[in-house]
């Protein structure tokens, strides 16, 4: 199992360990260390620790570098969207780690391999083994063959909010009253239409329509923002 | 002022600013931008963004290579006590980083030069500036310099909470009951006196006092730690 361990994350990231420990450690449970006392095993839970804070500096250079003239309200969002443990237990999977966690008999017993806080966790303690092994670069490396590329395909697409990046980009300099204004609102109870304008400073920015007010409000703020050409700060 | 602020960085840290203007941007606030529409200014937040996230790396390998025993638990609260707003106002009043802060005339007049929300996005900004222009190493020499010792001036002391110490020590390998207990109470009804002791498995394992439960209880539970010989995963 270590032999095909070492040699996926040779062939698919072109990480190799000079410290074989530290990767063993970062993929074994407490749950492990405690079935087998005489080993002089560590469990992952201080690497997790420390690839917690290696990840989030890594994602937030990235996105500092790749949208110079996101604000920061924005780029703390999409931190967020991609600093969180919904995306880690993602990426987690994705990189197929729970075969290579190492799990005492009652936690393998009550299905903790496929747990996603458990992967969550081993997604942290990797990165905190390959950093400590092999320095900021490599955790770079690794994020730009896996975690990066979801950018483009529309992971962390619905953590952003246009209504909230519209106010943002308006307001930069100071309020600005905007206002959502319900147009016309038709068609049976269970398939209703809404359709809403916004406007800024008396102008009409853009129409959207939605089976709800919040649904057509967010519609409109996005064509807003694509007439005011800030979809470009987005994602691309 | 500029070039007081260059020699004060020179001679108090040993930074020396590649590009000048991305310590400009570190100490500029939106209402000075706003104020100078013509100079192209750039404020500080993207790089407060960024600091924050290398601030936290810094920090956490720091303390994750000086506590090689502590746990996870305890090195994320040790963790939280140095990365928060309050210790960056604090950290930035050291600095003297006051004094360099660009502000718009506004700002200046409602005091905002002292104020401490302020003080800590610069301290971040600064940061981040430091980041991109010399790189990780010059941060954490700075922290060296500036946070760490800190650490044995008792500054984050506060945050650690002995009876949770206790129990995390205690109950790594799973649950033990600690059962705090009163022995004894008296003195009059303005200076009572409390005295606990605390009892692990059937085990009394120290004694505290103080004018309160509350108090008496930590004092027991690091008397115990004491005797566990766990102070010294503690700070030092």
């Amino acid at each position: 199992m270590q032999k095909e361990f070492d040699d996926m994350l040779a062939q698919q990231y072109g990480i190799k360990f000079n410290d074989e420990k530290l990767l063993d450690e970062a993929f074994t449970q407490a749950s492990y260390v405690n079935e087998h006392p005489d080993q002089g095993l560590k469990f992952y839970e201080r690497l997790e620790f420390l690839g917690d804070a290696v990840y989030q500096l890594v994602v937030s250079d990235y996105i500092f570098e790749r949208y110079p003239e996101m604000p920061q309200g924005r780029l703390t969002r999409l931190r967020a969207a991609m600093v969180n443990r919904h995306s880690f237990s993602r990426f987690a999977r994705e990189c197929n780690f729970e075969k290579y966690i190492r799990l005492g008999k009652g936690e393998e017993k009550a299905g903790a391999r496929n747990r996603d806080s458990l992967l969550c966790d081993i997604f942290e303690s990797f990165i905190g083994a390959v950093y400590l092994d092999q320095g900021l670069a490599t955790v770079q490396h690794f994020c730009q063959l896996v975690i990066f590329p979801k950018l483009d395909e529309g992971w962390f697409d619905e953590f952003f909010d246009h209504k909230t990046e519209l106010q943002e980009a308006i307001q930069i300099n100071g309020p600005v009253a905007i206002d959502y204004q319900l147009l016309d609102e038709d068609g049976p109870d269970n398939d209703r239409q809404f359709k809403v304008v916004v406007v800024i400073n008396q102008e009409s920015l853009g129409t959207g329509e939605g089976h709800s007010k919040k649904a057509a409000e967010q519609a409109a703020a996005k064509a807003a923002l694509d007439k005011l050409g800030i979809q470009d700060q987005k994602l691309q």
